[in-house]
């Protein structure tokens, strides 16, 4: 399988760019090359695939299900009822319709963690996405789910080898509010052992970090340091609560961090999110959209305006947080963390890759792209979307995308009547 | 000039609008009436035109063109000198370029404030939308100057009757402290003479406050007051620094607001506008885009998410600003600042309206369609729009739209070389 993307813009230059299997194999003006897809790249722009660091795919089923509410009756009165009634079923058009959505805005790999692990993976593995996924790990401080937890994690790790190399296995604890100390220093060795990604809620809410105080005598962070826990496999998401010392502790012990700025606010979970000093600490910092429950959607154009803005608002400096410094984490940052030769148009790299539409307003004038991209455009602007070498999307149009919208949507009303 | 659309959702419900003339004629289930236009409405949803409260529509020219830098670097580096150079063509292709866009994203009335009224007044007027239009004027304090604004208002006053009536005056003086207290009174005298809307920056930053205070003993809107020139033509933009007094003053005396949040995030002039205790004291508040050169679209849709979730995260309430709030002000709100018969989608109304594609990610599922539209949708779901009783976009198309950004591209290119 090979593509050529013919004088597609590049870095404000017209350039081809030629994929063969996976990887950007070549790039540079007037390539001769034969290739069994040729894409006219004229008024378009080629940037890397969006890492969304954080999101619960599925969880597009409760879109718009419950909003302008306080964190727990939403949880009490509308997410957990429907939550326990969901089938696999449910799950699998509830990811595949996630998929479709992060397709056409951009994102090739996702960060997931929920419950019915093998649907999302079928999902995300037939929709041509790269996913990181996880099931969603509790043990509510009791042993016996303690013990019921690590078994279901080695079983789903076993059972990966029905998977490609796109799909990997990672270890979801939830939170500290919901996973014990043990449990987390059981998976710290395991993800240690099996050198696998760990995705958890950290430092998210000030509840969170009060309750922290009061269980551990520690804030979160400081929790995770003592249980000896930190490390370059933990991924954290949220990390609003953390003081300068703990942003040390995170960079010391490499922990990577997934900003989710609409969730934060719409949660009102707090906005005060360190950027600019995890990045200067040298903290690998990536984006993420969190479950369209909470945000409500998985589009990660919209994703940097929000961070990069509320970066701004809450600093009082329109110099915090720019487009370039954004990009970077929804891009290479976000390729970073997922352990990707990724996030760059280079030779070498994976060919996970989308072009934009450069003919609308958002891109007129179109003195600074990336200027453009973060501060005008949104999700929208994404024309045709590249993944492992593979055409996932062309003229915004996705194979099958009306069956899945149907399917998913027909199945998100009846699962509210069951 | 007559239109039927034809079973379109409103309020969740399916059915026929009639359109002739300007206003919505027939709203009803299976209409008998012939029409010269039918518009198929299935998959739609339809929704009032958007009313964009504050922008300075020709700085689309100024899109991305420094971003990320501080107020006044910004406007003495890269603004100002670039705006002395301006034509009446090049505001006119910047203007066109305005319309297009907010076209494109649903809105059908515009205010504005900017340089060379009558190149913006043509394009509004060309374009099909409904505007409300502004020379910004100051006089620096020096009488000379003050004569001269009143002047060159009473003069385009005098020359609107070129204008139908889609095209409205209203008087601008920038702000409080490029505008003297006389001119201020004399512009307050002016509107009431004449029944025209002043609209009017105020309370945007500390630094205004701060000099305000300084300079005539008052804040901003304590300023206004002991000028005597609050009243029910007053539209201040931004208006983020006001206190419980200040807000009782401008209910008692009608005074409008327009918000613009992307705008006060993205310069970082402040966070914590008062929209649900001016909501509560009576005020009608707007909401607005502010100009490209600063926000940096046009995009209503994505100026309600914004402001909702500005609106819950710094007051830590994820029950603030809900999005049913945020679209009334939106459109209702609006159309009443305008003195509209319009945002509301009912027989007698005017027929500024849009129909939203439903057929997308974030209307599936479609359990509450105004959530929806505000947290999960952007502008580029708006499909068609009608203003005053005229198609302006079908199949998200706009006759000329091509043209229009390859003319506006051009200029702003050249001015900055020139």
């Amino acid at each position: 399988m090979s593509i050529l993307i013919k004088e597609v813009t590049l870095n404000g230059a017209v350039t081809d760019i030629y994929i063969e299997n996976k990887y950007i194999k070549e790039i540079g003006v007037g390539l001769q090359v034969s290739a069994d897809t040729v894409i006219d790249g004229r008024r378009k722009a080629v940037i890397p695939g969006f890492v969304n660091t954080h999101t619960h795919a599925a969880m597009t089923l409760f879109r718009g299900f419950g909003d302008d509410m306080p964190l727990m009756p939403w949880l009490e009165e509308k997410i957990w009822p429907n939550e326990a009634k969901l089938t696999k079923e449910d799950v699998y058009w509830g990811a595949k319709l996630a998929c479709l959505e992060m397709i056409k805005s951009g994102t090739t790999t996702f960060f997931d963690m929920y419950h019915k692990f093998h649907v999302t993976a079928e999902a995300a593995g037939e929709m041509g996405l790269r996913a990181f996924i996880s099931s969603a790990c509790f043990d509510h401080f009791q042993p016996e789910l303690q013990e019921k937890s690590k078994k279901t994690i080695q079983k789903l790790y076993d059972e990966m080898d029905r998977y490609g190399k796109r799909i990997n296995f990672t270890v979801g604890p939830h939170a500290i509010y919901t996973v014990s100390g043990e449990l987390l220093q059981w998976v710290n060795e395991f993800a240690k052992e099996h050198n696998v990604l760990i995705q958890l809620h950290l430092a998210e809410t000030e509840l969170e970090v009060e309750n922290s105080l009061k269980e551990f005598g520690y804030t979160p962070v400081r929790y995770l340091y003592h249980l000896g826990v930190l490390s370059p496999r933990l991924l954290i998401s949220h990390g609003i609560y953390v003081d300068d010392d703990e942003i040390r502790m995170l960079a010391d012990y490499g922990v990577k961090v997934a900003h989710n700025p609409a969730s934060n606010m719409k949660l009102a979970s707090g906005m005060t999110f360190k950027f600019n000093e995890m990045r200067k600490a040298g903290i690998t910092v990536g984006l993420g959209t969190d479950g369209c429950s909470s945000s409500n959607n998985l589009d990660m154009v919209e994703a940097m305006k929000l961070a990069s803005l509320l970066g701004k608002v809450w600093r009082k400096d329109p110099e915090a947080v720019t487009a370039d410094e954004i990009f970077h984490a929804a891009t290479e940052a976000g390729a970073t963390i997922a352990g990707l030769k990724a996030g760059k148009i280079a030779e070498g790299y994976l060919a996970d890759l989308s072009l934009v539409d450069l003919n609308q307003p958002a891109f007129t004038p179109n003195f600074n792209f990336i200027s453009n991209l973060v501060y005008a455009a949104n999700g929208s602007c994404i024309d045709t979307v590249i993944c492992d070498g593979k055409i996932l999307m062309q003229n915004k149009k996705v194979p099958g995308e009306d069956e899945i919208m149907e399917r998913a949507g027909e199945i998100a009303y009846n699962l509210m009547k069951r």
